[in-house]
């Protein structure tokens, strides 16, 4: 069975190492297609994990070193897990992420990663927007992409007619400091592109929200003002 | 005179690209040895200030394509900023950030980043460590990598031997939440490598302190933990 190194337009993407495969098989096992093992994989509890699962799913086994050359970057991968590409719906109740241009592949798995670790499950990406299922986003979101819901829109405004929830555009000239937003009801927190931010045609007259930093840089990465915000709202954070 | 791809062992880097450039001559001008610009670099404002700042200090302007794409591993690098490594001391007075074996250069790029721009101005690296002066972490660090002053210790004991301050140590299974650190007197945050942590040993009966995340996944990326405490010490958070 012949396989291709990873392009956008392929159907079917990867997760690379063994980490990120077990999370595809917790939340999307339906699309699990196919597992390639490294001969280096040796048998520790992660490796278990995913044979057990391929048994449960039926699937076989392929232990195949020249694949894994092939499809990974990276020295170390010891296992690949091959999914078909799905769509999901956003939720209608909880609060929502909003990416408007992301460029990065590596920002974006982590800001997935981060969402995760804070109960934000939703992200919605403003068109051009890095694909998600780029196998390097996968891998810096350490899998937590398989448990996100994800949706691409055309525009802004587009995604505002499907979701009419509380806007919070974060923009390093906002009005309010992050520290006093508390928001009444279901809220979207907008971030703009890692070098461009967010446009003044975008933000409108919408709330916008500025995370203080010192006057001697210009802006935070941006997965790093995404985890700050996240952290704010986290309703957990005092437990 | 001939130029070599970037190695540890130089006693020279570069900063890679037209800010951290800029930033380079903003904080260690004295450093600076050569300036190799790109035939594509144009005539924007930050290839101006960067040939003012080589007036300036004397230095001649090489425009050298060749030398650019031996050195760069990714497109569009307009400006190459050739440095001697220096060395510098660690503040008494100011809090301090302790890195124990970090691996990525783009995480502790990112983290320099974020050190900058809440207020944190010296990290020490415990070894084995990544260098702070590959190109890649002075590429991610913004150019913040030049307005640090750092410090690489070959073990926690012998830093803090040379500086006695309060110590957090951070943990997922900390006993202190991030929310109730207020630290009385000069302190020092302290984290462990991205895939292992800190050890048992190395924390002793130190203070620890947790940032709660969903039980969904293990850890928070490194980067965004430290962004996460950074932004919660900085005094101007509120401003």
């Amino acid at each position: 069975m012949d396989i291709k190194r990873y392009e956008k337009d392929l159907d079917y993407s990867y997760a690379l190492g063994v980490y990120p495969t077990i999370d595809l098989f917790k939340y999307r096992a339906n699309q699990v297609s196919r597992v390639i093992l490294s001969s280096k994989a040796g048998s520790n509890s992660g490796v278990s994990e995913i044979i057990a699962a391929c048994k449960q799913s039926s699937l076989p086994i392929e232990v195949n070193d020249k694949a894994i050359d092939k499809i990974s970057d990276k020295e170390n991968t010891y296992c690949i897990g091959v999914f078909e590409k799905y769509q999901t719906q956003l939720s209608v109740e909880k609060p929502h992420v909003v990416l408007v241009n992301p460029s990065n592949t590596g920002n974006l798995g982590t800001i997935l990663r981060t969402m995760h670790g804070f109960e934000f499950k939703d992200i919605a990406i403003i068109k051009p927007g890095v694909d998600i299922f780029n196998p390097k986003t996968i891998r810096a979101s350490m899998g937590s992409v398989f448990a996100m819901n994800y949706t691409y829109f055309d525009s802004i405004q587009e995604y505002f007619d499907q979701f009419p929830k509380e806007p919070y555009f974060f923009a390093t000239d906002g009005k309010t400091i992050l520290e006093n937003v508390k928001p009444h009801r279901t809220f979207t927190l907008i971030f703009g592109n890692e070098s461009t931010g967010l446009s003044d045609e975008l933000v409108g007259d919408g709330k916008t929200v500025r995370i203080p930093f010192s006057s001697e840089i210009d802006s935070l990465n941006l997965s790093i003002s995404v985890g700050i915000a996240l952290y704010h709202l986290f309703p957990h954070r005092f437990i």
